[in-house]
């Protein structure tokens, strides 16, 4: 297994008993989990909270705090602030670059018992909960009331909302509702020193003065910790369909873009790209079927288009006619589409998208980028990525075994996966900073949706100037003079 | 006419005729304006840069600089701060707070000249322009590639987009495509020092810490100055219809809103309010009239519902579906309604909203209010302000002639209007901090759009924690030690 470089640049200082005392004046028993006496856990007890779930990154800490309200969040922070004492907020700690595990032995702060919703209101669709909240929890929530989340990801099961909008998430329904950055309307953060910044507010406009709140969606908890948070959920589509189109070059993909645009305008709700290799990978490992030989012959790449609308019937028709065009064009952009009948096509249709991570693990070991890079270079970065390996003499059944593409076209997000048998220090110093400098080439970004975390930190001025890193650093010195909150991720 | 109250707090020097000297060695001739010597230009070419259009605000500038490269601007800003010269950036001058005009004797730094569209992607809609385009002229440019700007306010024949996004403009089309938070994807900046500060991207996702250009969205100028957008411009619709409908109480608004939202979905595009005193002087002032007498008779207040969609067929029938279903129920929550069935009906219904402003000022010298608090409190508001008045003795022919209310619902942002005869040191008193104390009551915002500007520095503190002020000025002091950014503006 690769271990990343960890760092932790700030001299802080850990835990002690004398703490634990401390944090047991006000909070209850069962909100403590620690190695330290009076009460000792087992280092298996804290396992979790130390590890990723990919097994990546590994922390040393010694206690996990499980705060129940914003004020015990506080208490904590004011106590670790004059103690020097470091702090990792933890949600769901599903992220994918090490951001919510500890680099050393600091505290880890989990929201997991700030879990409660304190306000929806169907009229305008607001909804404010506790940062705790599992994301899948708040759509089923909100259901009832004929809304959405605005967004949506594959962790949804595990993953929390508070930790959504420190990673500012991306996720499959950001094409339709925008950044986090948009429907996020406000947060409750508790600063390090204690301090409990309320800018929980349910108001679609307010403008008056810096919009703070905007700092914290996508620190990844270096800033403060986000208690609550205030979003805006929109209408619940009342239908939903898809079809999976297989393109014989990847020329026609943007050419296809456009053309799906102006048809289905306001229903479009993802535009998914998927290159042959990985499409070929998810269908070897039983990831959805929609497509028979005969469709796929020749086909270079696939595209998923869904929709989401207001009522079936224009859906369907709008959707079934863009289909006809596009098979009775002259010079078809596709060699052939498939339209779900079913819910269960509909599944399988997305399947196929979906289940490529699935399928690059069951393959081998992955390194995964997440990069925005212009939509017309998609093929051309992955191809040569793939020759890159090859000169390297990597790509062979021991080393490389594929380089694949896939992503969000929509957003102009690539998903680089790099499927390899065994994680091997050459590849990794073939694939960095090659695809870094590829990325910073294009003035695209190192990392779309995942974040920095611990895992990028070094790459971060691929993506931003000295000029831009340098104020980053004037804001945390602001916000976190100490330097307690989530050392070692984002910032160097 | 009425004073408000100005202050200068920083100590800035005034341009001299060496400073003078100084730009002319990198400024053309052209891009000078300035009664000081060696060619000193009149007062009267100075007065359109020294006051807003309202008359309200009047500065005492001495020289306006229209850079034409962002270089310039670089350069300017270098030298203002190396000699603590005030600088007001300076757009198309349409706000309503008083944020584009010298509090003193600043430098006027016109963005006019920074006009040109920088590139536009047909396939992502990412459009990059320089700060000093005019709305309309970017919405012009991005018409032919069936895109339409994610903003558009009365004000768009003179406002530029980098003064939009400067006070974080708001407008007509929020409800459907959001805020300017979520639309912009990138700004290029010159900071107080000189320093270009590029984050002109165009990537839809870039995760890659703080995001700092959202700090510059609402900013009004005071933390630097934006020189180039790069904003995410929205397929254009291929319908847009709208109705009017009366409605017999305040309280059927709400649950007209939920029918409305469920029954159009995606399609909706505006859902505005006006209060029976604002739809009475907008007809009375000729602007627009689509419902006849018998219609209105008994109605408290109106609707104005517009869709903007990819069909016209499939528009149509949601919204002709809608009408019935609301004039067929048992109870109905409208008196009537009246679907606009051309381009001049679709406009007069248009005409009814927007010009109410008009109407206002032809009736008499208006006291604006641009708030957000509760859907719910719209009418409570206005009737409790006009009680407010009537208690002051101040609710007659001499003094307040009409309290009136109308607004983005969609939103929660409430226009409060007062009309008085004539601009009276005790209406202002009656007025103020009252409303703000109002709305301090509601958590809501003093400045729901129009930003804070001069005019309500000192009451920033009825919508933002001591604590948010606090950082707010921390921030201030990063961008701009020197204090010459915009002085007097959002914070005191």
């Amino acid at each position: 297994m690769l271990s990343y470089r960890l760092s932790s640049p700030v001299k802080l200082t850990p835990v002690t008993e004398h703490d634990l005392a401390h944090f047991s004046k006000f909070l209850q028993p069962s909100s403590i989990i620690s190695t330290l006496s009076p009460n000792p856990s087992s280092q298996d007890e804290l396992a979790p909270y130390n590890s990723d779930w990919m097994g990546r990154y590994k922390g040393h800490s010694t206690t996990v705090l499980k705060p129940k309200t914003t004020q015990e969040v506080s208490e904590i922070l004011k106590w670790c602030n004059a103690k020097r004492i470091g702090v990792v907020p933890q949600g769901g700690n599903t992220g994918l670059v090490g951001g919510s595990v500890p680099v050393n032995d600091e505290i880890v702060l989990s929201l997991s018992n700030l879990n409660k919703v304190r306000s929806f209101d169907p009229v305008s669709g607001i909804l404010v909960a506790d940062a705790g909240c599992i994301l899948e929890s708040l759509t089923d929530y909100v259901a009832p009331h004929n809304h959405i989340m605005p967004i949506d990801l594959g962790a949804k099961g595990s993953c929390q909302i508070g930790g959504n909008v420190a990673t500012n998430a991306g996720g499959l329904r950001l094409l339709r509702y925008g950044s986090l950055h948009g429907t996020v309307l406000g947060l409750e953060v508790v600063l390090p020193d204690g301090t409990i910044l309320d800018q929980l507010t349910t108001l679609r406009k307010d403008n008056t003065g810096y919009d703070l709140k905007q700092l914290f969606i996508g620190a990844e908890g270096t800033l403060g910790v986000i208690t609550a948070v205030s979003i805006l959920t929109p209408p619940a589509p009342q239908a939903s369909n898809n079809v999976i189109l297989a393109l014989p070059s990847f020329d026609n993909v943007l050419p296809l873009y456009q053309t799906v645009k102006r048809h289905l305008s306001e229903i479009l709700s993802a535009f998914e790209f998927i290159d042959r290799t990985a499409y070929d990978l998810a269908v070897k490992h039983g990831q959805g079927r929609a497509l028979s030989e005969d469709d796929v012959e020749g086909a270079e790449c696939f595209v998923l288009v869904e929709t989401s609308g207001g009522r079936r019937e224009h859906d369907e028709e709008k959707l079934s006619d863009l289909l006809e065009l596009l098979l009775s064009a002259d010079k078809p952009l596709v060699n052939t589409g498939v339209l779900s009948q079913s819910p269960a096509q509909f599944s399988s249709i997305w399947a196929l998208r979906e289940g490529v991570t699935e399928a690059v693990s069951k393959e081998g070991k992955a390194y995964k980028y997440d990069i925005s890079v212009p939509l017309s270079s998609f093929k051309e970065v992955v191809d040569n990525t793939r020759e890159h390996l090859r000169s390297k003499g990597l790509l062979h059944d021991k080393a490389v075994k594929f380089v694949l593409g896939y992503g969000h076209v929509g957003d102009g997000n690539l998903h680089l996966n790099v499927c390899a048998d065994a994680y091997l220090p050459e590849i990794q110093d073939a694939l960095e900073p090659y695809i870094y400098e590829v990325v910073s080439k294009y003035r695209g970004s190192i990392s779309a949706e995942h974040g920095i975390g611990a895992m990028k930190t070094h790459a971060l001025p691929y993506s931003k100037s000295a000029t831009s890193i340098e104020l980053m650093k004037k804001i945390k010195h602001i916000f976190d003079p100490q330097g307690i909150m989530n050392p070692g991720k984002v910032l160097e």
